[in-house]
């Protein structure tokens, strides 16, 4: 019963097989080999545009990068209280950046709304040297307690940063996540809308190691390649990434392996969701589901064998007092989730809490 | 009438004639010559302890070196949401922390209580090294809103820092009027309450530029003189900074400019919140003022000449809803503060709002 | 005929099957898996110690990482004028020691001597902070110009160095190469020498993407965690990484394909020392050939479909002077570099100077 | 006997008192008073040209703040071996530019010239992103070894560095010197040769703490105010800088200041080049005086209380060995130097070495 993360999944055998024959004969260094331009080919044909694109081996080193070339380093990158960048990326986005400033602006809410740039932009202050203003939006998408945007959403947001000159950075570590829920095109739903660099991961939902930071505004890649050299995320055999790409992207298997993990968790959710004392606390739109249960059903289901996370306070939608007795916890379905274990963990939690099965 | 910052004052007459009085002869660089000296001797004899210090040209250089020595790259900063460090001092404090973060944790609050400290902790995740955990808190006394700390607050605070392994670092910009105010000994309110380091400042109170880095915690200093060398805050004529503490801090000086401007900041407060239509938000502890009035008063009040800012929204007290015909200022008091200013501005509110002299 | 470099091959077979293996199944993220604690021990037992690794994708990253554990911001790491970290990976080592400075110390020789450190240190200040200290010595093993340091040499430059207070890195992107051509054990070539931290590379010879940081003085690592974290080097699918080295370590697979490497790079070295017109101007110790020839041979062999690179001036020999119709070229061998290839090559060289083959 | 070094005078009194008058009564904070105007225009009267300038109290500010306004962090910055930025300011160019590298160029010579630039070019690699290519080039006037560049000399470095691609700061410490000593105008040896920064230092000449970095390429000036602020350099006193620089420009007082340490300079050196057993090895052209004497002479000197710093050997000119009972001396002169103290320092020497007075 692997609900911990889907970073635990290994690779698609697609993904495999395709770094596989990469391997074979010479191709030359640093990107600079046929591999690489066919990812980024491919990355062309899937947003429907003329895009910039460097891969990377981590979502980590995405995002930070890609902010080092929206923000300043006296500038402040405005994000959502539950971002990755902001929680789980340790100073990432300080070191890459120079030292730009994450500042949260969703107040205990599930997304980033205008309305939350609005009141920002009628707090801060505008005084410079000063203040640091804000030079970036961040959405991550699907987001980190499992919503998406919508293209309307995003256009609205996008719209609202640019209006003030701020650029847009989409964290899409789940991006594949979110196409698969709302299926809309990968374009309507980025540079249509407004984004100007998204961060695509395929390591969560298929691949090995590669994230592909997408420049839809291609000028804000003019500094890309020498971040990424020295800070060392420049492989050598590039091709170990852009295979990845390929065989990820090919016949629309990423959608795939993120539609099937969407299936599993909102199986997942709408049994839990069936069961008295157990909370389904945010709505399931894709492959995360937060749950509040009684730490003694946690128990059982840890002693089962069931794996996941118990997950920060601060992640409850406002107004949620959690009681002594419940626990906070977050499960994530993956492209490799077995419908089997759904049910083992469904059944655990039911029997926990003396309840008959459904 | 000056209410505009007490930076925008000169110096004092005695400052000035000790910075005079090192000018003399030849002494030797960087910080080696007996007026650095005499001035470290005279923050010992001050706090009555056995401290290090080091003097610099401006609270902004001073805070982000302190805040260097106390936490890692890695870790994070709690603040007021109003501090300097976090509204003020552009990003200078990853700059010299190497990309360490500030997290405001007061929520809207006046000042920061142990309260907010337990509630940041039960959010904040300790999963190294994904997450960035707090390296150092930070307050500031007096504080940027016009409250100042008890050395009882001021110990409950550190007590509950250094028993989850933060620092404390104190911006004393204005500590001085937090000592007048208070009443206690400096020592009270720095290490006997448990405080790691202080920023102490002269500029605001009488000084031209000079701040002294002071570490009660030996330990702490030991790279600060790299740090304070590869900043440029090393200066070659170290005595005219030395010199200026010395001016500053003899025969209680200091305190007695700080009290003059403390006097000023009640007087003007009192008459003020005597005005029916005028409001001073926050208790005026200090030399800060913080008041609602009527726009048109503001007009009225720049037009016969005063100077003042407006003032952060995100300063004003919880829940306090500004209307649209109402402004936000914030008024500072200083040690050349006059008298006769003091009645010129009230009468003048007064006047605008067609209420009689009182 | 590939001489270009070794990093445009692919991976070894065993590599990435014991890549493909590890992708099987859940495993524990970031590093926490059973793979990645079985490639740490791989390294014990290898260098019979207990030291401390950890796994990167990079030679940069890794060069980057280990020297900002190693040297503080404000000091300087001495190395050769031809290092890698001096020359090729952009200004990385800046950005990860937060702004410590390269030096280079060896004045147009081959190798760094225990002179070159006297002689720096006779001219370098010690004045404090104005003077940025040494900090770290960094080793190329097999070294930039292909000549390796015999583990007398790497201990007394260890000696030298220690005894000033330095800590010392090994460049070990060719480190395999370097002990196939000594014959000696790791051990002997690094702690028992008194290497502090070697980057093991695997990339250039089999890996695909492998590169270990190993901490003889694990002292020198407890930061090490959150450095690779903030730079985005911890993969969430450790397995990955430490897959490779288990494929490349195990049955001594690792020396089987230095040693043909560096066998090929003898055998041409061999050949192209005997035609008139060539000159092969540093000893072949390891897989790197670095050659004077004919501008217009350099044209044949390209002609031909020869892959090399024409190299740095600064890598030639002390007075060596380079006419106007010579190039100076390097070659390097891998471990797939085919036989055939060599024996072309030569002939082509032969044909374009107008000499029989021998 | 003061020959320490010049930062070791104080202020001189048509400096203090400037500053004192700016003391009094309110003036806008952080460089909007009108004394800050007025610097920056005098600042143009004396370079006739529409410059941007701003002032910081150290060189070691001015210089790093001007150097991260001209190179990339991923660039290089070319300057001469014993450049102060290179050996006397830390690592405060790396971390103000965020990790940009200085490199020598000059081989041991007294300055730098375009044939050092060729050679640089020649050897240096331009693949980027791997190599970091020079992005700037530093000039000291008058040079750390006491020479002086003509018009001509900077014209052709800068024709040089702009052919390139290169941008041009000179550190101008002891620019006064120059001016000085040349006689010509300080446009000509600044922005008419091709000068794109000026760092004018004012502190060694007169001033306590006074510095202009002066952008004769405005547009290279964009990002200063917020470097300058986050490096907490921006003084909320403004006008205390500003008003040292108009009390030292005023009526040519800073070239009297300079002209007085260049004439006592001259005569030092002059007396001392005709002891025989002491070489004075560098030409005198500014107020450094190089010298080589017995140690002997050094420590009967030292015994009667004259002041001066035994000097990098690295200073030497090339060639030059030192004997064993030798030492190197730099001896600087300055504003406040005294005529009497020149010749008791030469009788003391000639005195140590036997020899009858001149």
């Amino acid at each position: 019963m692997q609900f911990g993360s889907d970073n635990q999944t290994g690779a698609s055998r697609r993904v495999l097989d395709m770094m596989e024959k990469a391997s074979s004969g010479h191709a030359r260094g640093y990107g600079a080999d046929e591999w690489t331009q066919a990812g980024v080919e491919a990355l062309r044909t899937l947003f429907a545009c003329d895009l910039e694109a460097f891969f990377v081996t981590t979502g980590t080193a995405a995002n930070s990068l890609a902010l080092s070339c929206l923000a300043q380093p006296w500038q402040a990158v405005l994000c959502h209280h539950q971002a990755h960048i902001f929680l789980d990326e340790s100073t990432a986005p300080e070191l890459f950046t120079g030292g730009a400033r994450l500042v949260p602006v969703s107040r205990g809410d599930g997304k980033i709304t205008a309305r939350h740039l609005e009141e920002y932009f009628r707090c801060a202050g505008d005084d410079v040297p000063h203040n640091a203003l804000a030079g970036a939006l961040s959405l991550t998408q699907s987001s980190e307690i499992g919503l998406v945007y919508t293209p309307g959403e995003v256009a609205d947001l996008c719209g609202a940063a640019h209006g003030r000159g701020l650029k847009v950075h989409m964290d899409g570590a789940r991006f594949a996540n979110a196409v698969a829920s709302l299926g809309c095109s990968p374009a309507d739903l980025t540079w249509k809308a407004g984004v100007d660099v998204l961060c695509l991961g395929a390591t969560k939902c298929g691949a090995l190691a590669a994230e592909a930071v997408v420049f839809f505004d291609r000028e804000l890649a003019a500094t890309f390649a020498h971040r990424r050299k020295r800070a060392g995320h420049l492989l050598s055999k590039g091709r170990f990434l852009a295979s990845q790409f390929l065989g990820w992207l090919r016949d629309d298997h990423w959608l795939e392996l993120a539609s099937h993990a969407n299936r599993c968790a909102s199986e997942l959710a709408l049994e839990l969701s069936a069961i008295p004392g157990v909370d389904v606390v945010w709505p399931v739109q894709a492959s995360e589901i937060f749950v509040v249960m009684p730490k003694a059903t946690v128990s059982a289901l840890r002693q089962a064998g069931a794996e996941f996370s118990e997950w920060y306070a601060s992640a409850l939608p406002p107004g949620f007092e959690l009681r002594d007795d419940q626990a906070f916890i977050r499960l994530v379905t993956s492209f490799v989730t077995e419908e089997d274990h759904i049910w083992q963990f469904v059944s655990l939690a039911r029997e926990s809490l003396g309840i008959a099965a459904a």
